[in-house]
């Protein structure tokens, strides 16, 4: 695919899109028009389609796009057939869970190790990986070609331990810590600032409240 | 204060500002200009200002902005001065990560209960709750006067037990179950799908070797 640049408000919604089309796929439907999936997605047609002509268009509008074809494209943009090796730093309730959670494997993501600088947790295994100590980050990074960092661990530490595994080789850091990584423009950093996300919806209550008279 | 349609863009900005002003309170910094905000946080002056305008502007430009009184005022308008009722729906890693990580009564967030469907979980204490079945949601809900629900529960049952809850009363929902729910727009939905967001990370890697010729 020609070089181009696409904003993030697109490559944002393309997960979205690989999440329905997987879902149509999944349900055996083969051919979608841009208005059938824009009456599901809740998006205009006009979006779906100026979204879709950033990267070649997909398909004939007459006939609609063919969904398998569709989920697979989209999902190599997305980089879905490629693997990355990856690793999660604090191996607290949160690292844990997205250990457990995430269907890492069927994505590409496959699941290097796991560290945290609480002897209590050393050996403690974690979908078949023992946790390490932080003192093997460094090594471990550089000698098993590690593409993807998982941050949850505090604030205080994550900015140091980012900038450490930007020099050990690191290409993309997925941020849970509650800070904004201070790292070069060549590494990609995707944050998840839950308390962000839980303030957003506590002011859109409250705004709902205010304006429609809704007493507390 | 008087209503207002501020966009969701300028809404999802707040916490961000919440977040660094509160950093700063705790520095003890006591004013501060925009252009000095705007060098730590990387966004315009401009941009700054503009976001503060549409809430009445916070302050004199030429002295700067009293960081405390900032710092509270965005609170209020984020609704961080009252408390809010909460549950947690799935008592999984990721619920249990959730109840334990969060610094929810700092906050003004009161948690009130978890449920989950699995009896293996059932009378298991997380931060002193007990988690409760799933039969016991519905009149839990309408007796406690719960505001936000978080649904940690898989998508298969995410948009059932949405439905009931918006029935029972519910103002709020945090959604990390991986599915659009379908709610009333009286509800307010603040999705985190995670694992859009490492595709989104995972494109942004790709594209950015694709660019610059990198070879992985």
């Amino acid at each position: 695919m020609e070089s181009k640049e696409i904003s993030q408000a697109v490559i944002s919604r393309l997960p979205r899109y690989f999440r329905y089309l997987g879902e149509l796929k999944d349900e055996g439907i083969e051919r979608i028009s841009s208005q059938e999936l824009s009456d599901i997605m809740k998006v205009t047609a006009s979006q779906i389609r100026q979204d879709f002509n950033n990267f070649g268009g997909f398909g004939q509008q007459g006939y609609g796009y063919k969904v398998e074809y569709l989920y697979e494209e989209i999902g190599k943009i997305l980089g879905l057939d490629q693997t990355h090796n990856l690793i999660i730093v604090g191996a607290g309730n949160l690292g844990q869970a997205l250990a457990n959670y995430m269907n890492f494997e069927r994505r590409g993501f496959l699941f290097k190790g796991m560290f945290d600088n609480n002897p209590a947790l050393y050996g403690k295994k974690i979908r078949d990986m023992e946790v390490k100590p932080m003192e093997e980050l460094q090594d471990f990074v550089k000698e098993n070609n590690i593409d993807i960092a998982v941050l949850t661990i505090p604030k205080t530490s994550a900015v140091a331990v980012a900038e450490q595994l930007v020099k050990d080789g690191i290409k993309g850091i997925w941020n849970f810590a509650h800070v904004d990584l201070n790292v070069p423009k060549e590494i990609q950093v995707e944050n998840v600032h839950l308390s962000d996300s839980l303030m957003k919806l506590t002011y859109n209550i409250i705004r709902y409240e205010e304006e429609n008279n809704i007493k507390k």
